[in-house]
C-alpha cells in the first residue's frame, strides 16, 4: 500500500494505512492567535520554540509552520521560523502558506524532505506550484477544491482530488509523495459534512491508494465541547482510512482519541503504547528511541 | 434502507443507518455483578428498576434484560424481571439468555415486538429458535458463529451471517427483523479485532443492507481506560455501519461518543442533541418527548 515518506535532517516519518496515524502538529500558525503573531512579527520566536517542543513531545511526528500575519514580510518570518523549528526539533516540517513566493522560501529553508501545504486543484495553483514540488522533491497536500470552489458532493471532490493526482504524475511526481486532503467542512452548518469526508477518504483508500490529510479541528466550528468531537471525527475518518491529520496533539481528548484508533486499526502493537500512556495519567505519549534526545534538548532550550 | 421495528406496549424505536444509533442498554445483567444476582435471587429487583430508568434517561432506547445466575431458576426470574423493566420504563427490551426456555418464558412475558438476544449459526440453535422468532413475531441478534466456533477471518464470519438470514427466511422471517452481530473480541488479544469487526459491518451494510449490533464492552477486556477505548471503538464501528449496540449508556464518555458520531453521521439535526448536552454539563441527553412522563413515573417509583 502507499507510503509516503516525509523527513527532517535526521529523521524518516512515513505515512501509511499499514503504520500507527501520523499527527501533523497545528499549533505554529498565528491565525487566531494575536499575541503569536505579534510575537512573530517582532522576530519573537520563544512561543514557537516552545510549541514546536511541547508538540512534539506530546506525539506530532510532523510539524505545520504557518505565518500568516497580515502585513508582515511573511516568506521572510516562514522561512526563519521553519530554520528555528527544525534546529529544536528533529521533525520534518509542512509548509504552510497560500503565498507562492512565502513556499519557495520555505522550501528552500528546510531540511529534508518537507510537506507543502498545500496545493488545490485550480489550473494556475498546479501550473505554478507543481513544478516546485518537482524542483525540491518535497511531497504535498492536494486539496479537493478547483476554480468552482468546494462542492457539497463528495464525487465531485473526489474527481478533482484524482485531477491533482493526475496532473502531478504529468510532472514526474509520484502518487506516494501526495496527500489528498478532502476539504472537512464545519458540521454545524453542513450535516453531510462527516459522511461526504466519509465518503471520499473510503474512495481515495480503495480506488487510488493514496494517502490522506485532513485538517480536523474545523468540523467542530461553532460548536460545544469541541475536542470530543474532534477527537471523534478523526477515529471515524480514520476507520474510513485516514491516513494523517493536521491537528493539536496536545490536546489529550484528541490525542487519546488518536491512540485508541491506533489499537483498533492494529497498529499498536500488544496495546503498548495506549497502556503506556494510561497506566500513568502523567506520561504523556513519546516514541521511546527519541526520549533522550528530547529531554537533553528541553534541557538546553527549556 | 433496512429498518428494524421494537416495540414496548406503547412505543416504537426503529433500528437503521438514516437514523439516530441505537443503545441497547447492557446494566440488567448479573454476570459479573454479584449483588445483583443474590438480589435478583432473592426477589429483591430495587436494582433492576433503577438501572432501567437510570439507563433509559441515560439514553437506552432498548434494554437488554439478562437474568443468568447459576442454580437460580432463570426462566423465572427474566420473566419477571421483563416485567418489571417495562412497568417502570416504556422501552422495548431485549431478551438475554443462552437457555431455550429462558428465551420462550422471556417472549411470553414481553409487551409489544421485543429483541431475542440471540442466535448462532449453529443448526441446533437456528432449528430451534427461528420457528419461535416467527411464532411470536419479535426481531432476534443473529451473531455470526456456528459449530466451528469464532473464525479470525471475517469473511468465514460473514458468511455465517448470510447463512443466519437465508434460515430466518426459510421460515418467512424478514433480514429487517435480523442485526448481525460480527462478534466483538478483545483488542487486547487479537490486534485484527477492530479491522475484522469493521469489515464484516461494512459487508452486512453494503452487501446485505441489514442492520446491526455488537456488545462493545469486550472489545476492551484487560486494558486500562476502558470507557475512552469503547466509546472511540463505537465510534469506528459507526463510522463503517453499526446501528445498534448493547453499551453502557450511563458512562459519560461512551455517551458522548455516540453523540459525536450521530453528528458526524448528520442524525442529530442541527446538532441540537449536542448543544443541549453539552452546554449545559448537568444535563442527561433525554428525548424531549417522553421527559414528562419519566419525571412522573420516577416520582411513583423513586
Amino acid at each position: 500500500m502507499a507510503k509516503t515518506i516525509l523527513s527532517s535532517k535526521t529523521k524518516e516519518i512515513i505515512i501509511g494505512d499499514e503504520r500507527p496515524f501520523v499527527i501533523i502538529g497545528e499549533r505554529i500558525n498565528p491565525t487566531g492567535r494575536k499575541s503569536l503573531a505579534a510575537e512573530m512579527s517582532a522576530g519573537d520566536f520563544s512561543r514557537v520554540k516552545a510549541d514546536a517542543i511541547a508538540q512534539v513531545e506530546a506525539g506530532a511526528r510532523i510539524l505545520d509552520v504557518n505565518a500568516g500575519i497580515p502585513l508582515a514580510d511573511e516568506p521572510a518570518i516562514l522561512a526563519q521560523a521553519i530554520k528555528l523549528v527544525q534546529y529544536v526539533t528533529d521533525m520534518p516540517v509542512s509548509i504552510d502558506s497560500s503565498i507562492l513566493e512565502a513556499l519557495e522560501r520555505g522550501l528552500a529553508a528546510a531540511e529534508g524532505k518537507p510537506l507543502l501545504n498545500s496545493i488545490t486543484g485550480e489550473d494556475e495553483r498546479m501550473e505554478r506550484l507543481l513544478p516546485l514540488v518537482k524542483k525540491y522533491g518535497c511531497a504535498f497536500i492536494g486539496i479537493s477544491n478547483d476554480e468552482t470552489g468546494i462542492s457539497e458532493d463528495p464525487d465531485v471532490r473526489f474527481a478533482v482530488a484524482k485531477k491533482i493526482i493526475e496532473r502531478a504524475q504529468d510532472y514526474g511526481i509520484p502518487k506516494s509523495d501526495i496527500l489528498i486532503d478532502p476539504l472537512v467542512m464545519p458540521i454545524g452548518a453542513m450535516g453531510s459534512a462527516g459522511q461526504s469526508v466519509f465518503r471520499i477518504l473510503r474512495r481515495c483508500r480503495d480506488e487510488l491508494d493514496v494517502n490522506t490529510c485532513c485538517g480536523a479541528s474545523n468540523v467542530s466550528f461553532g460548536l460545544p465541547n469541541r475536542p470530543m468531537l474532534n477527537g471523534t471525527f478523526l477515529a471515524m475518518a480514520i476507520a474510513n482510512g485516514l491516513t494523517s491529520a493536521i491537528t493539536n496533539p496536545i490536546d489529550p481528548t484528541i490525542k487519546r482519541a488518536v491512540m485508541a484508533s491506533d489499537v483498533f486499526m492494529g497498529h499498536d502493537e500488544s496495546c503498548l503504547a495506549w497502556i503506556q500512556v494510561n497506566r500513568d495519567p502523567s506520561a504523556t505519549p513519546t516514541p521511546t528511541t527519541e526520549g533522550g534526545r528530547r529531554e537533553r534538548r528541553r534541557a538546553q532550550h527549556g
